[in-house]
C-alpha cells in the first residue's frame, strides 16, 4: 500500500471545526488508496500557554519537565484527530512519541532523532489500519523522559517519518497555499512556484521564509523525502501547494528562483585589526560562545597607513541580527581586554537589511551577481557587503531601500514569468 | 527513610500560585524528615475542557483516545509541580502513569490497578531524590495504551501509591478542611470529626459526601492506608484535619459518627408482583444492564385480597436517583412486556430523599434506630422506606423535610459534642 505523511500545524488544528476539516484531507487521501501517517502540532496557542505556564514557575528550568509539560499540546490533538477520523469510519488510532518509539538523543528541547522503528506502526496497518495519528515534536530519551524537538520540530517530525516510512510524499498543510517567489507582501508580482529544489528551499528558508523549518529541509534533502507545503484552508488536490523536491525533478529551472529578505540585520566592523594568523578564530570563537547567530563574514586587507609600523591590518565586518548587537559588542570588547586581539574601532550600522537572491540556475549561468548589482544601482541602493554562494547572493543595504531592492531584484529577474 | 504520599486535586492546583502553595505544604513535610509522593489532579477546570473537545468530537468515542487526551492535564500538572519543587531546591521529577509505570487493566476510563512496581521511584529515593511528582488519574494498559482511572481518580492513585510503598500516610488536599459531622451547609452545629473509621467513611462516601471517593477508601481500608484529608487553603501541621484509619486507632468511638443525606432520591414501587422465586432478579436484572443505580431495596407481603387466586403477591420498593427514573421505568416496562413478570400498578415518588446515620459504635448499641426513629416522629417527619446495614440506618423522606430531618438527627444523638 503506497504511503503518505501528512502534516497540521497549528492553526490547522486550532479548534474542532479545523480539525475536521483536516480530517476531510487525510480522508481524501484514503479514498485515493494511501494508507497515512498524520502528524499533528498542538492546537495554536496551546504550546505559548504551557511555555507560558513554566516560564511563570522556573526561569531557569529543567528542560526534562519543560518537555513533559509542553509535549502534553500535541498528546490531545492527536487524540482529537484520531476521534474525528474514526467518526468518518477511518480505522485510526494516535501514537504519542514514546509509544512508537520516536528515539532521540536527551538534549531536552533540542533533542534529534536516534530512531523511529516501524514495527508498532507497521503491525496497526497489517491489522487493518489506515491512518495512524502521531503527536509531532516530541520523542523519547533512552533515560525513558519525554523530549522535544524544539520549534517547529512538527515539520522535522513529518519528515523523518516520510524518510523512514519510505512515503511516496510528504505534506506539510499550513496557512499558507505555497512558496513564492518572494514576500506577496512586499511584491504585488510574486508569483506561487509549482517546484523548487531543496537547496534553494533551504536558503530561502534559512533566509527568514517562515514556511518550512531549516531543519525539516535539511532531513529531506538528505532523505530525499519530496516535500509538499499547501493550505489547510482550501480546496486541495494533488497539483496544489508547492513541491520541494530534487533538482533532478525541476525540469526547466530559471537562474533565479526567488528573493528573500531579512529585516533585522546588524553589521559591525572592527577597524584595524592586525591581520595575522588565528585572527578571525579569535575574534568569531567568543562570539559563538556568547551565543551570537553571526551570518555573514567579510575581510578586507587595509591599507599600510602608517610606515613605522611594518604590521598588516584588516577591517574584519559580520552581521548579527539587530536584538543581537549588545551581546556581540560584549564579548568582543571582553575578548579584547582579555588581550586576544585589538583593534582601532568598533562600528556599529544597526539600520541595514539583507537582500539574497537564490536559484540552483545560478551555478550554470554566469552574470546573476552583474545583473543584481546592476538592478540595485539604476535605483541607486548601495550595496555595503557581499557574499556569494554557490546558488545565493546575498547583500546588506540601508533597510529603508529594502522593498524597493526586492521590487527591482524580482522584476529585473523576471520572476512573475512562469 | 519514612515516606508519606500527598494528593493535590484540582482546586488545589488551580494556577501557578496555587501550585506554588501546594508545593510549600510538600517543602514542610521534606523538612520534617519526609521522602514525598506527591500525587496532583489537572488544574481545575482542564479536564472538563479535554472531555468537553472530546465529546465535541465524537459522540461514542474510543475510550482509548479518550484517555489519551483527557490524561495530559495531569502531567501539565506534574511537570509544574516538579519545577516549583526545583525552584525551591528540592531533588523532585515528574512521573506520568506509563514511566512508573502505573500497570492498569485495559478497562479504558474506568481501569483498575494491576500494578505499582516500586523499582524506578526507589531508585531515585537512592539517588537523592525526596520527592516523585505522579501525575494522578492515570495508567498504562498491558498493550501500552494510556488508560484513565475515572473521575476521582486521583485520590485512588494516592491510596494505591500509600500502599505499595508502606506510605506512613496519605493525605488527601482539598477545599474542605476535613469530614464533618454532617453538611455544615445545613446544620450550622456540624463538628469537624478529628478521626473516623474506614467503615464509616465508606458510607459516608457512598451516602454523597464529596469528601473523598469512595473506591479510594474501599482500597484504604483494604491496605490499611491511613488516609488524612485537609484543606490546601489554609496553614496545616500533623494534627490537622481529619484521619480516616483503622477503628482501632479510635479511641472512644461515639453510636453515630455523622449524618448524611441524599436529595435527589425517587421511590419506585411495582404493585402487586407475583412472589415466586427469582422475582427479584427479574426486576433488578433488567434495571442493572440499563445502568440505572439501585440504591435501597425494600420487598412486603402484600395481603391475598383475591379469594379466587390463591397466588402470593408482593410489594417491590427500590430507590435510585431522580434523573435514572426514565430509564428505570423503561426497563421495567420493556421487561414486564417480553413476559418476565407482571405487576398490577408502577409508583414512582421523586420528592423524597435519603437520611442516613452511621456510625461504628451501633454495632454495639442497641436502641439507636428507635432513637432515630423517636426525633424524626418528633418533627412530624413520616418514614416511607427504612433500611438498616451494620452501622447505618437509612430512611426515605419527603424532601421538603430533609433539612429539618438532618438538624433533628444531630440534635438527636448530640454530634455537636466532642
Amino acid at each position: 500500500m503506497p504511503l503518505l505523511v501528512m502534516k497540521f500545524g497549528g492553526t490547522s488544528v486550532a479548534d474542532l471545526a479545523r480539525i475536521e476539516n483536516a480530517a476531510k484531507k487525510v480522508q481524501a487521501e484514503v479514498a485515493r488508496g494511501y494508507d497515512v501517517i498524520v502528524i499533528v502540532s498542538a492546537m495554536s496557542g496551546e504550546t505559548n500557554k504551557l511555555v507560558g505556564f513554566v516560564e511563570g514557575t522556573s526561569k531557569l528550568h529543567d528542560a526534562r519537565e519543560y518537555d513533559a509539560v509542553v509535549a502534553s499540546g500535541e498528546n490531545v490533538t492527536a487524540g482529537l484527530m484520531a476521534l474525528r477520523l474514526q467518526e468518518m469510519d477511518i480505522p485510526a488510532r494516535s501514537w504519542q512519541g514514546w509509544q512508537v518509539p520516536i528515539n532521540t538523543t536527551s538534549a531536552h528541547s533540542s533533542a534529534r532523532f536516534v530512531s523511529i522503528p516501524r514495527t508498532n506502526i507497521d503491525a496497526k496497518f497489517a491489522e487493518g489500519f489506515k491512518v495512524a495519528v502521531v503527536a509531532g515534536f516530541q520523542g523519547v530519551s533512552a533515560e525513558g523522559r519525554i523530549t522535544t524537538l524544539g520549534r517547529g520540530g512538527s515539520d522535522t517530525t513529518a519528515v523523518a517519518f516520510a524518510a523512514a516510512f519510505g512515503a511516496e510524499r510528504c505534506d506539510i498543510y499550513t496557512d499558507v497555499d505555497g512558496v513564492y517567489t518572494t514576500d506577496p507582501r512586499i511584491s504585488p508580482k510574486a508569483r506561487k512556484l509549482d517546484r523548487i529544489a531543496f537547496e534553494e528551499m533551504l536558503e530561502l528558508a534559512s533566509l527568514g521564509a517562515k514556511v518550512l523549518q531549516t531543519r525539516s529541509v535539511e532531513l529531506a534533502m538528505r532523505y530525499k523525502v519530496r516535500l509538499r507545503v499547501l493550505s489547510s484552508f482550501e480546496d486541495t488536490d494533488e497539483t496544489s501547494g508547492t513541491l520541494v523536491c530534487d533538482e533532478d525533478e525541476i525540469m526547466e529551472s530559471k537562474v533565479v528562483s526567488g528573493v528573500a529578505y531579512s529585516r533585522d540585520e546588524a553589521k559591525m566592523t572592527l577597524v584595524r585589526v592586525e591581520d595575522r594568523p588565528g585572527i578571525a578564530a579569535a575574534i568569531f570563537g567568543p562570539l559563538a560562545e556568547s551565543g551570537v547567530n553571526v551570518d555573514m563574514i567579510v575581510q578586507n586587507i587595509s591599507e599600510h597607513d602608517d610606515p613605522n609600523d611594518k604590521r598588516a591590518y584588516t577591517d574584519m565586518t559580520f552581521s548579527c541580527p539587530t536584538n543581537q548587537v549588545a551581546r556581540a559588542r560584549k564579548a568582543i570588547e571582553d575578548a579584547r581586554d582579555a588581550g586576544k586581539f585589538a583593534y582601532a574601532e568598533l562600528v556599529t550600522d544597526t539600520e541595514v537589511a539583507k537582500i539574497s537572491v537564490v536559484g540552483i540556475g545560478m551555478r550554470s549561468h554566469a552574470g546573476v551577481a552583474a545583473r543584481m548589482f546592476t538592478a540595485l544601482a539604476a535605483d541607486n541602493i548601495n550595496i555595503k557587503v557581499i557574499t556569494t554562494s554557490e546558488i545565493k547572493i546575498s547583500v546588506l543595504i540601508d533597510r529603508k531601500y529594502m522593498e524597493l531592492a526586492v521590487q527591482a531584484l524580482h522584476d529585473a529577474f523576471e520572476l512573475e514569468k512562469a
